[in-house]
C-alpha cells in the first residue's frame, strides 16, 4: 500500500457503498488485491481504517459513484439501497452495480430492471460467507444479472471470493442465497437438536460434532443422488425407503423425550414421511418428499 | 472365493444373523475380507446369494450362533433381536456379540446389561451408511460398549466400514445414531425446501445441489466454531448475529410463500431465533439456540 491509489495501472477502479462489517471487509479484500478503491458510508467516522489502508473517502454518494466503474453496495436492506441509489441514478449510467444487500429475488428483479431504466449495468448477488471469509477462493459469491457486466468485471469481483455466475435473471442470486441460508439452518437446527441430545448423556459438542461433520459429508453424497431423482420425478428406495426412516425416526423422538429435548424439528421430519407413507410412498426414497414442499 | 472356509487361516470366523438389505451387505463384506462367513436368516432363501458366494448357511440361530467367536446381528427392531438371541444366551457365553440392529440408547443399555449377565461381550452398533456404503472405508460404523470386545475384532469389523469407537457407554452408538439420522433429515428438509423454492423458478436439482454441497462445507466450518462456543457456554456474535439471521429469515419466507412452498420448517426456525432476540440473545452467534433445544 505505498502507492497512491491513482498510481495503480492494471486493477481496475471500484467503489464500495456501505461499510458495515460487510461492506467493511468487500472494501479490504478490494484493496489488499490492488484495486483502487473508494468508499462512502453514511456514518463516515466507519472509513477510517479503510482511508488509513489507503482507501479514498469520498464526501458523497455522487463523488463516491462517479470515481468508478464499477460500484458496490452492501447496506442493510432493499430500502436503503433503493434509498441510496435512485438520487445518483444519472451518475450510474453507464457504469456497472453490483448489488451486495441482501433482499428477496422480487427486489433484485426490481432493482435490475430500474437499473435497466437508466442505463445501468446490474449484477445482483448473494454472499455466502461472514466477513471473515470474504476475499477468500472457497468462499461463494453468487451473482445473476446482466452476463455482459459479469464477463467484464468476472477477474475484479474474484478478489471478493470464488464468483458463481448463475446467469441472467437477476432474481436468482436472492433465491439462491434464501435457500441456500434456509439450508444452513436446518443444519444448524439439527445439529443443535442432537448436540441436546449427546450433551444430555455427558458428550461435549466438541467430541460429537467431528463425527457430524463426517457424517455430513456422507449425507451430501446422499442429496447429489436424490438430485437426479427429482429431476427425473422417479424416486426408487433402493437405498433406504421412507418405511424404513419412518421406523427410524421414533428412536429418536423416544431419545429425545427421555432426555427432555425439545422434539418439534423431528416431529415435523416424522409429519412429513408419514404423510407421504399414508399417501402410498412409503416404498419410496426420502428424495419423493419434495412434493411436501412444492405448491400442491 | 475358491477356498473353503474351513481353509482360512488367518481371518477370524464370522456370524451374522439377518440377511435383509443391510445384513445381507454385512455378510458379504466379511466374506469379501476373507472372512469364514456363517449366516442364517428366518426367511432361509435369503441366505442363496452368499452361500453360493462362499458362506456357511446355519439351520437354526443356535448353529449359527456356535460357528464363531464373533456374532453380528442385524434384524429388524431391538424386539426381534431380543426373541431371537434369548434363547440362545447360553451358547453365546464367553463370544462376541455385535448389536447392529438399531434401536435407542435404552434399549442398547438394556441389551449390554443382559449380555453381562450371560457372560457375553457387548458391542452396540450404528450402521452411517446404506448397504452400498458397507464396506468402504469412508463409511462410519459406531461402536460402543465392552474396550474388551471391541480391541479384539476391530481388526475384522474395519472389513464392514470405519470402526468409530464411542467408549464403554454402550448406548452411545444409538444415541449418535439417533442425533444424526435427526441431523439428516433436517439436511434432507432444508435441501428439499430450497430444491422446491428454486424449482418453482425453473432451476433444476441438479444445478442447484452443487451449489448446496459446496455450501454445506462452508455450514461445516460454522459448526466447528460453534461446538467450542457451546462447549465454552459463550456465544459471541462476531461472525454473524442472531438478530442479522432473523432479518434474512423474512427473506426465505416471503420468497417462499411467493412460490407457494410449505414454509413450516423456515418458520420453527424463525420462532426458535425470535425467542432468543427477546430473551435478550439478538447479538449472540446462532450456537445460543442450543438452549432452545435443552431441557429448560
Ligand atoms: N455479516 C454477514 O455475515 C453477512 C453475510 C452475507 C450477507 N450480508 C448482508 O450484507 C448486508 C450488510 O450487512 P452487515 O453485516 O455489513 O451489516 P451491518 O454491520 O449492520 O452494516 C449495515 C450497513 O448498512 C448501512 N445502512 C443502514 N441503513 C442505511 C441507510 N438507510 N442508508 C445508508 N446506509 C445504511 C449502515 O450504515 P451506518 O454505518 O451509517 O449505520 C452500515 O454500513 C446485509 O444486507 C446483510 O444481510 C451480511
Ligand atoms: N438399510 C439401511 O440403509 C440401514 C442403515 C442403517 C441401519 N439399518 C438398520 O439395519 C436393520 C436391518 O435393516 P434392513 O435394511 O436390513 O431391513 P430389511 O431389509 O427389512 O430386513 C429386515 C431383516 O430383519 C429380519 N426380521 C424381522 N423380524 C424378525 C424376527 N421377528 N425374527 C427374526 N428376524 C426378523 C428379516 O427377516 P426375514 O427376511 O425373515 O423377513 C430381515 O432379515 C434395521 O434395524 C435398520 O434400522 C439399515
Amino acid at each position: 500500500m505505498n502507492d497512491a491509489p491513482g498510481t495503480h495501472t492494471g486493477a481496475a477502479p471500484v467503489t464500495v457503498l456501505g461499510l458495515g462489517r460487510m461492506g467493511s471487509a468487500l472494501a479490504a479484500a478490494l484493496l489488499a488485491a490492488g484495486h483502487p478503491t473508494t468508499v462512502w458510508n453514511r456514518t463516515p467516522g466507519k472509513a477510517d481504517a479503510l482511508a488509513a489502508a489507503g482507501a479514498v473517502r469520498a464526501d458523497t454518494v455522487a463523488d463516491a459513484v462517479t470515481a468508478s466503474g464499477l460500484v458496490v453496495v452492501c447496506v442493510l436492506d432493499h430500502a436503503a439501497t433503493s434509498a441510496l441509489l435512485e438520487p445518483v441514478a444519472g451518475s450510474l449510467a453507464g457504469r456497472t452495480l453490483v448489488n451486495l444487500t441482501s433482499g428477496s429475488p422480487e427486489q433484485a428483479r426490481e432493482m435490475a430492471a430500474w437499473a435497466s431504466g437508466h442505463g445501468i449495468g446490474y449484477l445482483d448477488g448473494g454472499i455466502m460467507t461472514t466477513p471473515e471469509g470474504v476475499g477468500l477462493r472457497t468462499s461463494m459469491i453468487l451473482y445473476s444479472g446482466s452476463p455482459e457486466a459479469f464477463a467484464a468485471h468476472r477477474a475484479t469481483l474474484a478478489a471478493l471470493g470464488d464468483p458463481i455466475d448463475l446467469g441472467p435473471d437477476a432474481g436468482l442470486a436472492s433465491l439462491y442465497d434464501a435457500g441456500l441460508l434456509g439450508l444452513m439452518w436446518s443444519v444448524f437446527g439439527g445439529w443443535l437438536h442432537a448436540t441436546a441430545l449427546v450433551g444430555a448423556d455427558g458428550v461435549a459438542a466438541g467430541a460429537f460434532t467431528p463425527v457430524a461433520l463426517r457424517w455430513l459429508t456422507t449425507v451430501g453424497g446422499f442429496l447429489d443422488r436424490y438430485a437426479g431423482q427429482i429431476d427425473a420425478g422417479h424416486y426408487p428406495g433402493d437405498d433406504a425407503t421412507i418405511d424404513v426412516q419412518l421406523a427410524a425416526v421414533e428412536h429418536l423422538l423416544h431419545a429425545g423425550r427421555e432426555r427432555g429435548v425439545d422434539g418439534r424439528l423431528p416431529e415435523l421430519h416424522r409429519e412429513l414421511m408419514a404423510k407421504a407413507v399414508a399417501a402410498g410412498h412409503g416404498g419410496d426414497s426420502y428424495a419423493r418428499l419434495v412434493d411436501a414442499f412444492r405448491r400442491p
